[in-house]
């Protein structure tokens, strides 16, 4: 019973319903897929916040070094969950603990994402080097991961209002990881046949979601964000054309994102921006 | 090699060559999914003109009567083929096939599309509906196996120059079929999340193969199509609110849909374009 917002609990339980109401004032974020990259990143410096605690999601916690060691410096607020975006059962499995240590959810941060694995998957410079197997892989990853996350929290997330407080003016919020590539309308090179059109899904499949949120008077909002061509192992093999300036650090990256997640307002849902807060066509 | 277009037959083969040459002159176009609703009807109106040639194909050829019947009627102009658009080692036997028979191919329309399946799949409702199983399947069949397709049917198509003239003005065609409710900009209800973001992804594969089309100075033309709302099984659950004007036999889908076909140049090579002929935003 401790481990849900207080508002749930009866009255009989004021003593341990103190302890909870303290414990609630937190915010309480998730990052999927956080043992590497924007991920950890993304849980380092919500970790830097007071008030705040952070389950990192990973595939495999036992390997996940960095994210490990974080914990061990965060002084209880950083829980990590195993969760296989490919596995909906982990998925299910992952929610059902956060519903159990913090009973509502502030912010999900969907951030898993495959352009290539070495000696397997590569992005596509032409029509004829698609195949069955990339796009399977890809789009469980970048697109049917996250909205079957988003599924899976958004009953916790539901429960922020009550919680902590969740408004129009400071929803919950789903922060989906897509990137510009993911435009058609500013699709003028082609090529990388999977990533872009996994994104481009993950796009619809996000703004069917943000209008079932404005529909139902949910105080939650989801946006797609675009962080850039940041130094991560997903960009790594492709910066060579990128401009010195316009490749962003991990650390400069997510203090962008951040700056737009925490200014979302009901009325960002739905939307498609890119790090710098503006909007990207479709 | 009586089935190679004429123009790659050695000169000695004089005879031969007179053969094929005047089988050439046909416009031979596949219809990837036609044992029932649009692309049986797009096989028949094919048919109906002279000068083309029809392959067919479908999953189950065996259980094809419709087609089978056309076939019977067809004076040996339209072949049936199989084809599992969920199988990439029958779509590859499938343009084995087609170029023992024809050598080349003017107009390749992929039609094949999943809404429901009674019983297994209905369109999503709500978030809470969506299944890894629904999302496999409908994006298989209606993103992956089209694109899986024209994949393996490019070489074919881009041999439409040499054998049977395509030019710009005139250029091999791939159509694709779509639907508005694809389209991101215009998505104002949300819903449908499986089929709408399946046919969103297939706009950007297709916009891909379009660039690339384009890049590499092939004669060859992609679009997206937009039927309107067509009485087929495909629509049947959900024509309830459909006004009768709006609800297109067959038969005036197919026309409107040959008549964008057969109008369409290498400057509509990437546009998704609905049945009046009007641009759909992305």
């Amino acid at each position: 019973m401790l481990s849900s917002c207080w508002r749930q609990f009866p009255v009989t339980f004021a003593a341990r319903r103190f302890t909870a109401a303290a414990a609630s004032a937190d915010r309480v974020a998730l990052i999927q897929g956080s043992s590497r990259g924007l991920g950890l990143e993304y849980a380092k410096q919500l970790l830097s916040r007071p008030g705040h605690r952070v389950i990192g999601t990973c595939r495999d916690p036992g390997s996940a070094h960095e994210l490990q060691k974080l914990q061990d410096s965060s002084k209880g607020r950083l829980s990590i969950v195993r969760l296989d975006v490919t596995d909906e059962q982990t998925i299910q499995a992952a929610a059902e603990e956060v519903s159990k240590q913090h009973g509502h959810l502030d912010l999900l941060i969907n951030v898993t994402g495959i352009l290539h694995i070495p000696g397997k998957i590569s992005p596509e410079t032409a029509l004829s080097r698609i195949t069955p197997e990339a796009l399977d892989v890809v789009f469980k990853t970048n697109a049917f991961g996250p909205i079957l996350t988003a599924k899976a929290f958004a009953p916790l997330l539901e429960k922020a209002e009550s919680c902590s407080g969740a408004s129009n003016e400071r929803p919950a919020v789903v922060a989906n990881m897509s990137a510009r590539v993911g435009s058609l309308a500013d699709n003028r090179l082609g090529g990388w046949y999977s990533y872009r059109s996994s994104k481009t899904a993950l796009n619809q499949l996000t703004k069917c979601m943000c209008l079932e949120f404005a529909r139902k008077h949910r105080k939650i909002a989801g946006i797609l964000l675009h962080p850039g061509t940041v130094d991560t192992g997903l960009s790594e093999p492709f910066q060579k054309n990128v401009k010195p300036e316009k490749l962003f650090t991990r650390e400069r990256a997510v203090q962008q994102l951040l700056g737009i997640i925490d200014s979302t307002t009901m009325k960002d849902n739905g939307r498609y921006i890119a790090w710098d807060g503006q909007d990207i066509p479709w």
